[in-house]
């Protein structure tokens, strides 16, 4: 193909990954299409945990939820397989957490795959809009905490919220709220501004996941609610098996982010 | 309590179909105070159900679940019984639906309820936006329609989308349009404006559910989708057992109407 990472399709990013060319995180690549959080469950947890996503909306919003046994996104990814397509997985077995670089061995037909929407959807639009998103100016993950505010339960499923953090210079703020409040099928609008403390986070330069990002003079921290929140659910539900993406590690889709808005 | 049932509160209202003092269509008693469809179904089916509202979200926004064999909507109607605060029910056995007053008799521990928006909810927006609702002027119940349009389906739901009708004066389709998508938890902007034979309706002086009302000169119909759809995919699913509300009766919540609206 020739082409650097930066100008893959989401196709052509999709095969990299599937033949193990491409392993790093997703952030800023294929601008303009969706990136989506991956959740695998068995059957018998799935009622559960869509009952979960329904009661949190703002960190769980459901964009497909594909059958059992059944491995290709046919909406938002015709030709994807979701076994192969991330380039890092995490296999949740009871207590224990493995990463795993591809999931076919692990498959069957009893699992349901769950698309949940992504922060990165709306960061083409803060773009455009002349907000500035740190995290893709250094090229790096962007930071995720896992807050002290615990989500609505559903079933085994519990845990507290993680939110994503983009330093927004203060002049900027009122933009960034009106243009992510568009995208509520990604996070929408924000969850939290300005004070970490509020939100039970000690050290902004110490994410739980991702990489710390820089806080420049006049900027504000703004929070987000993060698709990684179902990962910590999970945890706490102790399956015997479930299937995640790799945080920021994510599955891109052939949607645009711009149908995603509304109004 | 010696009021007239106009001037119930949700509570009184609901005391007053416990104990068969009202059975009438709820349309415009309460207002200001989200009434909700009701559909109550096995466990088994549930996962179906739920994956059925989330592919079709207009006329199936999900505002409350709750846990198997309870019947108390805690979040948004606590002290309330959905087996008997409906002034009518339906009861679905297979291929027979039979009408009820009351599903005590009926109830089971594994019975999952879920309740729907209903477009009841935006019809007070609408009234203080200055546009007229004709079936609350004419005190009846909303024309329904079955169209033609197949919803998205999941495992044994499937059917077509229902709507409600209400004629607009012309100049005021633009104001009903962006009152109601103020409301996407209760079914949102319309689906279609003005042409019901692109819908497959025929007559609209015959709806499949409801009562008819009068279109006057320069008024245009205009359509949304309803939350009796979920009652025509169940149908068609063919459960064991299954109960809703009657089409019109509906349960009455305590929560406000204006607080579901965005923006």
């Amino acid at each position: 193909m020739g082409h650097t990472a930066g100008h893959w399709s989401p196709n052509e990013l999709r095969q990299a990954i599937r033949s193990g060319r491409w392993r790093g995180p997703t952030a800023g690549l294929c601008p303009g299409y969706t990136q989506v959080n991956l959740v695998i469950l068995p059957q018998s947890l799935a009622f559960d945990f869509l009952l979960f996503c329904q009661r949190n909306p703002k960190p769980c919003p459901v964009l497909e939820v594909i059958e059992p046994g059944r491995t290709e996104p046919r909406r938002m990814a015709p030709g994807a397989d979701v076994r192969t397509d991330c380039p890092a997985y995490r296999v949740f077995q009871g207590d224990r957490i493995t990463p795993a670089d591809d999931v076919r061995g692990l498959w069957r037909p009893d699992l349901v795959t769950f698309l949940l929407g992504c922060s990165f959807t709306f960061e083409s639009a803060l773009l455009e809009a002349g907000v500035p998103v740190r995290h893709l100016e250094m090229g790096c993950n962007v930071p995720m905490f896992v807050t002290s505010l615990p989500c609505e339960p559903a079933g085994a499923f519990r845990g507290n919220l993680v939110v994503t953090m983009r330093p927004i210079p203060s002049e900027l703020v009122p933009k960034a709220v009106t243009v992510t409040a568009r995208f509520p099928g990604v996070h929408g609008a924000p969850v939290h501004v300005g004070h970490p403390e509020r939100l039970g986070i000690r050290d902004l330069g110490a994410p739980d996941f991702g990489d710390p990002v820089e806080i420049r003079p006049g900027e504000v921290p703004v929070f987000w609610a993060c698709g990684v929140t179902p990962q910590v659910a999970l945890r706490n539900a102790r399956p015997e098996l479930a299937i995640t993406h790799a945080p920021g590690r994510m599955l891109v889709t052939d949607v645009q982010d711009r149908s995603l808005a509304v109004l």
